[in-house]
């Protein structure tokens, strides 16, 4: 792609360092943003801008934050017996998403990966297990994914929780709510009628 | 989608309102600028800012450009009795990537729509006149669509060019280079035989 300008080039290449978008649809963009005043290119940096720079993060679940405590943490209709422990920030946001969740979360960070060199240290497990151990924590709900490295994490924090007396839980695994068996994969669908639950009639 | 954090939320808010980016997709590539050093996203909302300030219009083809004059409408190689005339900038950046052209451009900034209110004032014609009153031009080539409003536009800059002793020239349009026949829509393929050129071997 040739450019006739070298301010637009460099816009072009600041979207494309994004996840997802190549120079095609950056082009797009940045021609978008020089058909709008100036002033929409602006309030688009400043918020940009605010965000990277005011950020925090929630100092008990290490969820991204405006403030010292995030929200769900400050949120005194939670209950602060539950934690869901997640990877990341996204997984926080898909649970939070569902509105079937009234507990607090952990943010690990992360997951234990011995391949790419992220171990136990690496990820938020001591700042929560010390929440653990101020007691007001009964259950650890492991919203982890199945994979390997996931199922590592969780037998490694289920190591050091269980003997607080904090029970742990997995959340349930299956075929999805409206998906056709036939498409299901093998191993969802196999541990699926392994782990079958009765049938009830209310 | 829930947000705890009303800085992701309006830098959310940001991302969305560029053209074919969705709150998922917007979400992701700010958790994308959050796990980077900050100043990666300095430089990023910096490219921006400083391509938004510092752009400016060519002042002989309306391009856009880092100076008055475009880097095309500068340089010296180029072939200055012909000019692709061309409703928009990203038209002029596809046709210079053909390499297929030496001339210079003349944007139009948009074509006559009546039904949108767009007349030949609200376009850069009158700047096309002038340049073609100069006498430098010998040929304008229209790479304008073969929509309504483009034959309009076609018709009018003919009608302004022609007396000042102006070749007119459309691009070439039929079946495209490796394209099915059965695949071509009914007009293409229609024009592109009633347009049939004689075969010359070489």
């Amino acid at each position: 792609m040739v450019f006739s300008s070298k301010l637009i080039e460099k816009a072009v290449e600041a979207f494309t360092s994004l996840p997802g978008i190549g120079r095609k649809t950056a082009l797009r963009l940045v021609l978008h943003l020089l058909k709008q005043d100036k002033s929409t290119t602006e309030q688009f940096t400043a918020a940009i801008d605010a965000m990277r720079e005011g950020i925090k993060e929630c100092q008990t679940c290490h969820n991204f934050s405006d403030h010292d405590q995030c929200q769900i943490c400050s949120d005194a209709r939670r209950d602060r017996s539950v934690v869901c422990v997640v990877e990341g920030v996204r997984d926080l946001m898909a649970v939070e998403d569902t509105s079937q969740y009234r507990g607090l979360y952990h943010v690990l960070g992360g997951i234990i990966s011995p391949i790419e060199g992220i171990g136990p240290s690496d990820l938020n497990i001591d700042s929560l297990v010390q929440r653990a151990e101020k007691g007001e924590i009964k259950e650890a709900i492991m919203a982890i994914s199945p994979t390997i490295e996931g199922e590592t994490t969780i037998f490694y924090l289920t190591k050091k929780l269980q003997p607080l007396g904090i029970q742990i839980s997995m959340i349930a695994r299956g075929v999805a709510f409206g998906g056709d068996l036939e498409y299901a994969d093998e191993v969802t669908l196999g541990r699926s009628i392994v782990a079958r639950i009765p049938y009830e009639t209310k």
